[in-house]
Formats: structure tokens, C-alpha cells, sequence
């Protein structure tokens, strides 16, 4: 298989099926002293995307080469964007794909205050599509997360949390959701709608987490609630707001909080 | 309000929204002559994504620029793109968005021998998700319309139909679909899912056209069926075939054809 276009530039033209369509994929990759962390997930999500859309993998070193090169900071973030590239008439794609895969890197600081003190969540009022041909996989058609980012411009507010149209909780607007019942951390099944993060499928890999379903009017009803990436790390959730801004339930800070701690065990943050 | 930024070059940096999220809408125009056709329709189904989206709207000068000049054929198609711009952390918006505004016109030219001897069109296996917050407006998030073109080479076929995760009938992948039933041309409203093309909106104004429901078993019961959309005009379906690309059912080629005709008449290409 051909490597794909690398854009030295870093920009696309007019023609790309990214900027036309969302044609495309994208990972966002935790780079500690310069290496990635839980790269084999994101090289796997990537490739199930790719199957799932019908694109062409990039080649091992495409791909490493996005983040090889000297760290400018103990943690950065990369960003690697792949499109089907340009062309075709209309939705039709041409003939011969060339996928464009772009890249940046950028310095990082976690919020350790967040890890340590919890935060506080929201519900959007912003209900998910079901689409199975698109759940799970990390596509560039994002604008119901766009759009319920729109919902609060409160600070305090560190993230908001979605449901399908079925009113099943699925994930928040840029991380997933964990909670723990009887005991159990769980996590919904994303084959409907969401983004199956890299961080989740390691946790699940590790037996720390499993798949369940909980709707919104549980939600309150649960003895712990964390939202989690491979790039944030886990934040326990200590106050939950409905949409309207209103206290719909206070969790104490849980010490030790094991899930938390293998999860920033797996990210190398502790 | 200030112009948005236009690119000469005609690309788009990495950080652009419209590549990283779809954050954008975009128009297709025919130019007759050098001049947009139903100019008016797609500006109000712009200023209507725009108000969806919470994007400010681009000023009259900068959107009739995008067709200005020497026409280059009789008829030529402008495309015009508006993405929310550069930045902002993750899914949400910088506190400034400067919105980028792209366009590029091609010659085009109609495919007379499909408004005279019709198409043979098929169903697609993909169903579209339901969102009311994305339904009608011509947003950048169009995988669920790539992948449905994706499941038919054929070139005999010249469009696919799309049902939604309910069974009913929503669009072609990338033009509208009405039949006729007692006489009256009918189209799905598209509150749910679908874009509502501006061809079709000046026949619904006429009311050449008015909104009802059909599902996908009924459809082969219409006693027309055409797909139209405001570049190729009004294609009458003389074959409908399964997904499978077995004969569901066949229309003879009926004239006169009263909606072919009017719907022209507002093309201007008759």
C-alpha cells in the first residue's frame, strides 16, 4: 500500500473530502518525553475507522512518523487527521483514493487540581443520533459534540454529558463516561452512537470496566461517576447539574479511588 | 458585522473547524450565464444552517463574490463553503470566530438525455440517523451520504434512496425525492434528517409540492417518482431497484410532465 500524501504545509485544498464531507478520521494521542501512550489502541481504532469507511490504512511509518522527533515538553498532545484525500465527483469517490494524513503536536499540562479535587458535569439538553455505521469510531463528522459544547460557557463546568435519542447515556462531549454500581465501574456499549475511547478500551482490555447501559433518570442513582480520555485522564465527578444549571446530585470524593488509579497507571501519569 | 475571511488560495489550514469537525455548511449554485439560479433559496437555507449552527452569517458582498466574474460555459456550478475558522479548545469555539468563506465555480453541463428518458434509481441499505438539530440545513457533516453512494458501482444507476432508521423515505444521496399520489407531488418534510434543496423549496413555495410521509414499502406503489435537486433539475425514475439490485418496480415514461416542466421553468433551463 502506498503512504499517503503527507502535507508539509499542514493545510488541505479546497478539493479535500475532509473539509468537503468530514471524509475522514482522527486520533488525539498523549505524547509523554515524546513517545505516544496507548499507541497500539489508537493505531487499532484508526484501523477499525478506516475499515468502517472504507479508507485505506497508512502505512507503520506514516503513522510513526506523525509523532517521531524531539519532545518540547514532558507531555504534548499530537493530532493526526486523515482524509480520503481529494476529489471524486460529488459523494462518489474517485477511482484511485490517496488519503491525506496530517499532523501536529503541541504542548500539554493535565490538570492534576481536576484528577485530584473531581469536577463538575452537565447534562445537555443536545440528544445523540443513532447511527451504527458511524458508533464508536473517532470520523470527522462532529458537529453534534460541537454543538452541545455550545450548551455552557461556565468554567466550573468541565464537561457535559449526552444521551442517544433513546435517553441512554452515552458519553460527554469530549471524553467517556464511567460509573460504578454495586461495586462495578461500567461503561455504555457506544454500538449506537459516541467516540470508544482509547483509554476505555485499554480499561475494558484490563478488566477494570465493563459494558452496561444506564439511562439519564439513573444517572443520579449511582455511586461514583468519573469522565475520562487518553489525554485528560480520569476526573471524578463530584457535582452533577442539570441542563438548566440545577443540583441534581453531590458525590463526596471517594480515597483511594483504584479505577482512577490504574487508568493514569496505564497513561504513565503517575 | 465584519466580512468573513476569504482564501485566495483556496485551502484551508489544519486547525480549520470545517476540516476538524465539519464545523461548516457549504451550497452548491448553478450559474446560468454567469448568474446564480434560486440565489435567494440558498442564501436563506445558509442564514438558516448559520442560525442552527451559531455562526454568523457572511455579509451580502462576500457571498455574491463568490459568483462574480466572467462566466466561463452557459451553465457552471459555484460551491460555496463557510466554516466556522481556526481555533478554539477542542469542541469549543474560540471567544472570536472569524468564519472562513471558500467558493469555486466549475463548468457544468445537464444531462438532458435523464430528464427526457428518465433514470433507473435503487435503495440504499444505510438509514439516516435522526437529528432534528442538523435535519434540512446543508452542514459539512456528510458521511452518512458517503458511505450510501459507496454501495453501488453501476454507472446504469444514477441515484440511491435513502430511508431513515424509522423506514421512511428521506432523500436521494445527494438530490430530493417527491412522487405523486391522487395527483399531488408529494416530499418528505426532512425535520429529522435530509437536506432540504433549494429547488425543492421553491416548488413547495409554488405549490407545485407539499410535505408528506411514505415509507419504503409504499414506495413502489407511487404512481410517479422523480429525484431532482437545483443543479440537475428533475430526474423522472422509470426503474427502482432493491438494494440487492433486484426490480422492485417500473413506471412507464410519462408525458406530459407537468412538475418536470415548472420545476425547469424555475432553472431557467428550458
Amino acid at each position: 500500500m502506498l503512504p499517503p500524501t503527507s502535507s508539509a504545509d499542514q493545510s488541505v485544498p479546497f478539493d479535500d473530502r475532509g473539509l468537503a464531507y468530514g471524509d475522514g478520521l482522527f486520533e488525539t494521542v498523549l505524547l509523554r518525553a515524546g513517545k505516544p501512550v496507548l499507541w497500539r489502541y489508537h493505531k487499532e481504532r484508526l484501523a477499525q475507522g478506516c475499515h468502517r469507511l472504507g479508507l485505506p490504512l497508512p502505512c507503520q511509518e506514516a503513522l510513526d512518523a506523525t509523532w517521531q522527533g524531539d519532545p518540547t515538553a514532558e507531555f504534548e498532545v499530537l493530532k493526526v487527521v486523515l482524509t480520503r484525500g481529494s476529489g471524486g465527483r460529488g459523494y462518489a469517490q474517485p477511482d484511485q483514493i490517496t488519503p491525506r494524513l496530517l499532523s501536529r503536536r503541541m504542548p500539554f499540562q493535565p490538570s492534576v487540581k481536576r484528577w485530584q479535587e473531581g469536577v463538575t458535569v452537565r447534562l445537555c439538553d443536545l440528544r445523540l443520533a443513532r447511527q451504527p455505521r458511524l458508533a464508536g469510531i473517532k470520523h470527522l463528522n462532529r458537529l453534534e459534540n460541537v454543538l452541545a459544547r455550545q450548551e455552557w460557557n461556565d468554567t466550573a463546568v468541565a464537561e457535559g454529558l449526552l444521551a442517544d435519542s433513546e435517553g441512554l447515556v452515552v458519553e460527554a462531549t469530549s471524553m467517556n463516561v464511567f460509573w460504578q454500581q454495586a461495586g462495578e465501574v461500567l461503561t455504555p456499549q457506544l454500538d449506537q452512537c459516541g467516540v470508544a475511547g482509547t483509554l476505555r478500551a485499554a480499561l475494558l482490555d484490563q478488566g477494570a470496566a465493563a459494558h452496561a447501559s444506564l439511562t439519564l433518570h439513573q444517572l443520579a442513582d449511582v455511586e461514583r461517576l468519573w469522565v475520562a480520555n487518553s489525554v485528560q485522564g480520569v476526573w471524578p465527578v463530584t457535582t452533577l447539574l442539570a441542563a438548566d444549571g440545577s443540583l441534581l446530585q453531590r458525590w463526596p470524593l471517594s480515597q483511594p479511588d483504584p479505577f482512577q488509579r490504574l487508568a493514569h497507571q496505564l497513561l504513565g501519569v503517575v
